[in-house]
């Protein structure tokens, strides 16, 4: 490039530090440029919906702080105009920080607060700071911790809780649907007694609320919110009542149920609740591969595997082997749930790395957790909609299979004894008969230990589900 | 050995497999020693806690099994008597069945089966029957989990929340005892603006209180019991009200919020509520790594690190170097931890493993689970007991490092604004002057900026503290 | 106790920090005594094969500080002496420091050299010294993570290689017992194209052959001991040619490949050997985990599952189902891998808590490390003698199950394209007719597409196994 | 969008499901298109260096295709010239799939094909088909995990490998500077022997150097391909020499050391490698863990931390502290390490999750080991230029530190004894005196224990660091 294109490509801002050069169009300034250039790392910025929080306490803290007389007022709207147009994800293309930066999340601060700036400084027709006026009354160490948590809170009630109980719904249609259709129980994956489908998917749909339950129990934590504490959690250079004030704004712009930390050096120099709601994806990730396994065993075949249920066949399977249709989106499913346990390890070293007045792994700890976050809530809906909805179930053969389990026998130990029992399902098995057959040729009936009746009753397989 | 003194070792038992050799005095049988020769693995068993549980479900089975007419009275009652001995711990060492085993641990269960059954059987004079008697309408599947529960809730509430409170209580005391102890804050581990000592242990004893917190969070599902499913969940076997009774029985009998599952597919396919648990008592593990090293830093030195506080000293602290002390016990802490994180990771994966009615993942999970909780209560003590009862400040150390941060600089800002502010930072670091020093010769004062009583009290560390 | 009695139980010991009271029999001293009164977390002890290790040392040190002139030639051998009972497990008793101490295993190596001290001074006459004498020339900082090193070292060579080849050779059987036995493919758990059952375990066995890869390729740097480093890693109070001299002696004791550390501050400082050899060890925990859900899944049955193979019975499986029998010994494997990767993260995590001149998380670690490669071997053996030696095969169902899959339409593709040969899976699948009447009725052969005998070889199953 | 408008801007497609609107201008075609409605999950796609990895497949398998004579020879030049350009990265954009799709990897297999057929078509002027002639004698399942091993093969040799030792470089040379700055050794935290900071560099060298040994290590087995497998394992419709003459084509063209897999049944049917070379980069990130907190508490301060050495000054620190600058690049690094950890867990996770003939979890591994190598490259080159190479060290305060630590008395143990060097160290600590004026004090060389010249000697501190 010649001096003159580099002149023509670029400008000059300046910050502490001295001068910086700047794309020319850029609405990004001396610290996002510098950010730019420390972290070329991964490629991966913040999380849109991270920068829409981050953009939310801006608009939210110009408004507090005309109020306060910290700000003038023309300045204050006109931070609050351009940070609404940043949090509605207009200006997304203006925050190229590398999402490995400065653990604080000071690069990805200053480049809200300059490109708020800019905007602002556009409209206003006069110059409006990052530092002295948008960043006014706070700083990085509690404002970009409370637009992770402002973020997250948003995406748990807002994405994955209407996920999952939109998954659990059709969950418990299936439950219903398929109430009468009985089959094998199987534990250690051996036959047992019976079940039906029904209460399987009641089973899953009971995983899925408990993961709802699960996230509202972390929500309490999760939604506070370190701003007001500062540099230090000591809410050094804020005025009185400007964060109790600020929160509110937020809380009234997005419905969301957010509080001001109980303590603010507890809120700065830990992440704790961050490790504490990663730990409850993870939860629910292990739902969803206990589940998605399920699925794909009940589904195996057609002619080799257990074939109960059919899934809606999606794409063809194999490049090879023709006419193969796969269980792709529970294999979707488990990867996701394999990402966010993960993540969540990556969320735990993180939350452990803290030292004194502020833990610095915040960006990391931001992109793991919003991705969690976002993939079980897509991955949540795709199963619902492509793979539960349209589930059918071979009522025939799982009838077949819960009659021809040896461990129907069972409800027979209250008549025979477990140990004459165990005779009966083991000569049954090694005959290739049924148990019906084995008990009536082993004289129990004609012994009077139970009657014919008993015996029908007892092995009647749709019965022995709801004892 | 020859014949004959094979014959004084051991007896013949048997069960529904055959014939089995059991040590003579053993008052285990058939199945256990079955399972002691099967698994030669780790050589560790049962937490004593597990085995507690595992004998309460059995003496308040027998208690409703005889009022409801399934075992005969005089029967329940001798199991109810050995099954309360088992409880008080005096047959521990009948329990010698390694924890890596089947995975449903009904190894364990007939363990527990058999042991009473001998015990009750010698009291009674007659035949007490492991399975028909002792076992009656329960199943491994139902049992085994809710004695899990049952010693994870027991442990939670009993052993490790108090143990919580009693370390948040000495952080606590420590909090108001160094309330004036001005020292530097550290963010980055960089200079900060001044904080309270007494403010970093108030905000460690939050992370603690949030534990307890966190746990009580996890507890209204680790509270729930399987018991009642018995083989897949659908009771089969079960009297109408059994595992309603038991379940009151062994609340009764040991305090806990017990309650019986609200699906019992859920609650015998999937354990999500101990891998939840375990994300919590991760949580707790990362916010004693936080604190312990903080402690250590703090307490660093004593000529070559930070030297801010001295923890007690307890042994001496190297093999070589004379008259060295370490920070033993925050070491040892942060051992627990990392163990907590560990074994968080394998009930992750034991969790993730189940498949259709039943997680055969139990004893390792159980293992990890209770193992953790109890670490964790011991080291919580002891922390609070061997190190932060005897923690005392070095506060004119403390005070000067509070003096000496150039960010004492940044009250400054609304006088002189951030980048003037950064220009006297910079300058007073560069020279190895006070702040107070580079303000009054750089003129701020003469053009009116701030005034000298505006300087000083914006210069005053403590006051810093508490905007 | 009245003071007489606590006079008799007990003697008085002294150390730097003063007097303690020892119980009298003890052979520990002072410091050993400290630890156990400031450690009372786990009740874990160290494990026997580390002990083992760490008296290996002293013994060898003893040796050359007499040849080097260090200590008298007669204390030098009282020592010896002394450490190799202990190495022989004979006073293990006298260990009774928990794992969860000081970080780098200080009171364990004093315990250590207290013993020793102790058993040497008794025979000798005249007082043998824990510091002056035993530990002579050494620091806890090399003694302690040498002797782990060792003990792993000498673990994974003498105990886990030996086991996974001993499995290995056992699958290695079956696969050739297998050689014939075609079933059906399965990929994403759907019927694909046949393999053996030999194929299978052949590829089980290479997996555990590539275990044995992966613990040699690790050992080079597991082999490696700091013993030299003393205090911090530059050797300070050793005597020239001292580490050399111990580690050619420890070698010479034990058979294995030990080597000095190539430099002594990476091999103080950080603990990176470990967290290498764990990840091994996790990756063989990989292996097990894939291997024995499919023998289980295999076994699954008899009647509602797959039934390819079928496992020994080794004990009944159910307390309420009679006659069941469940694969018992895939599943203790499932759990001790799944601690295994438990395990290996809290070693990871250890790992990364170095700082500067030494990690101090080293029991921590050393109990996972040396723990999961107990684990690991146990359960491999356990594998091989338990189930894989008594595996026997479903064959007729097997080949039914190669025969029915519509993935032996694969064949076709080169005589009818991949498009047309969907079509006759499809089309044989929904019909529930075999692939070679709907490839008749087709037309392909009278269209010349293929010929009878071509089809018939396409289609041969077993064929298709080794194209 | 109006019919028309539909029209213009899809054409339509079809597979062996049926027909499909695929964008008019995509060179994708119908089972690409069918996934990218499948798996709206994460928006992210396969890294750029695994679609490279696929394409040279396809170029090398076009080749012996022709080579072969079962593709014709103008039809296989079209292929190759046109998944050349793939290669390139010339038509990533045409690879839309989601990263968390089918656990084979078959559809971005298929849209590898698709691309390639369409590009190959458009030259040619005849039709190519995506299965019968780009997928000829390949199945997805041996072609995408030997794409994915390609592309770790390449990653970790072309840019970490080189990476670990531009990093090692650049600590050797500060190694070397640094030679003579004898600074406090420090463990537990606390005051130890002296070391210099040219130690702790060749300290932390090695572990980078070490980190390169291990990927050598793992690289035998991760170099491995599974090609020539095709379906199952049996390599299925896959001429003879084929995949031996694939990969050496596709080693010729990329310079790795690829060879075929030994057993084409563990290649498939399990994913081990994968995991034991994440757990080679997590022992990486393990190393760069340490080292970075080194560095940063090293550069603590600068007034109230341990500042002994300075970080290049990168960009200003603190939104609301003025004049602070933090250490921002071993902040990043760290991130990373912990990203990689998480990482490794759900390589793990999804490493354990295969069953019979092919691993599932493809994409999966691949986003996280991929990114892993790519992350761990960028920071360590980051970590050299930006940091390493321009610390420099605050020679005289690191002296004033070695000669304050008390333990500077250690050498003083063979004149005087373990026992009175520790009365010495704690009476010079405690009295704020030197250890020299303290022995002196204390008769010891009157006493003929030592002489003035063997005291100057032992405490001379750059001498202890070299014994």
């Amino acid at each position: 490039m010649t001096e003159d294109q580099q002149a023509e490509a670029f400008r000059t801002e300046h910050d502490s530090m001295g001068d910086v050069q700047v794309p020319r169009d850029a609405k990004w300034r001396a610290q996002t440029q510098r950010a730019v250039e420390n972290f070329p790392i991964s490629g991966q910025r913040l999380e849109p919906s991270h920068i829409e929080a981050l953009a939310r306490i801006k608009a939210a803290a110009a408004v507090v702080n005309a109020r306060l007389g910290v700000v003038d007022g023309e300045i204050a709207e006109a931070i609050r105009s351009a940070a609404e147009e940043v949090a509605e994800g207009r200006w997304n293309d203006e925050f190229p920080v590398d999402v490995f930066q400065t653990g604080s999340g000071t690069s990805s601060n200053m480049n809200a607060n300059e490109v708020i700036a800019t905007l602002a400084t556009e409209r206003l027709g006069r110059e409006v700071h990052p530092n002295d006026h948008v960043n006014a009354s706070q700083s990085s160490n509690d404002v970009f911790p409370s637009s992770l948590h402002i973020a997250a809170t948003a995406a748990v009630t807002g994405v994955l809780i209407p996920a999952l109980e939109h998954l659990a719904a059709a969950m418990e249609r299936k439950a219903a649907e398929f109430e009468q259709v009985v089959k094998a129980g199987r534990t250690h994956l051996m036959d047992a007694t019976p079940v039906t489908l029904g209460q399987e998917f009641g089973g899953y749909a009971t995983q899925i609320r408990y993961g709802v339950e699960r996230l509202y129990a972390a929500l309490p934590r999760l939604a506070e919110l370190p701003l007001g504490g500062t540099a230090v959690g000591t809410g050094i250079n804020t005025p009185p009542g400007f964060s109790a004030a600020v929160i509110a704004e937020v809380a009234a712009a997005t419905g969301l149920p957010l509080t001001e930390a109980r303590n603010h050096f507890e809120a700065q120099g830990a992440r704790d609740a961050l490790v504490e709601t990663s730990g409850m994806l993870r939860t629910i990730a292990v739902s969803l591969t206990k589940i998605s396994n399920d699925l794909r065993w009940m589904a195996s075949g057609p002619r080799t595997g257990l074939a109960e249920i059919n899934l809606p066949d999606l794409q063809p399977g194999s490049s090879i082997m023709p006419g193969k249709v796969n269980p792709v989106v529970p294999e979707a499913v488990l990867m996701v749930a394999a990402q966010v346990m993960g993540n969540d390890a990556a969320v735990a070293v993180a939350g452990a790395a803290g030292n004194f007045e502020l833990n610095v792994m915040l960006p990391v700890m931001a992109r793991n957790l919003l991705e969690s976050i976002r993939l079980l809530g897509s991955a949540s809906r795709l199963l619902a909609d492509r793979t539960i909805d349209g589930i059918t179930a071979n009522t025939a053969r799982a009838r077949e299979y819960a009659e021809s389990s040896p461990s129907v026998v069972t409800p027979l130990n209250r008549y025979i004894g477990y140990e004459e029992a165990a005779k009966v399902a083991k000569k049954a098995l090694a005959e290739r008969r049924t148990i019906r057959e084995v008990v009536l040729e082993s004289g129990y009936v004609e012994r009077g230990l139970l009657t014919l009746e008993q015996l029908d009753e007892a092995l009647d397989v749709l019965r022995m589900t709801r004892p």
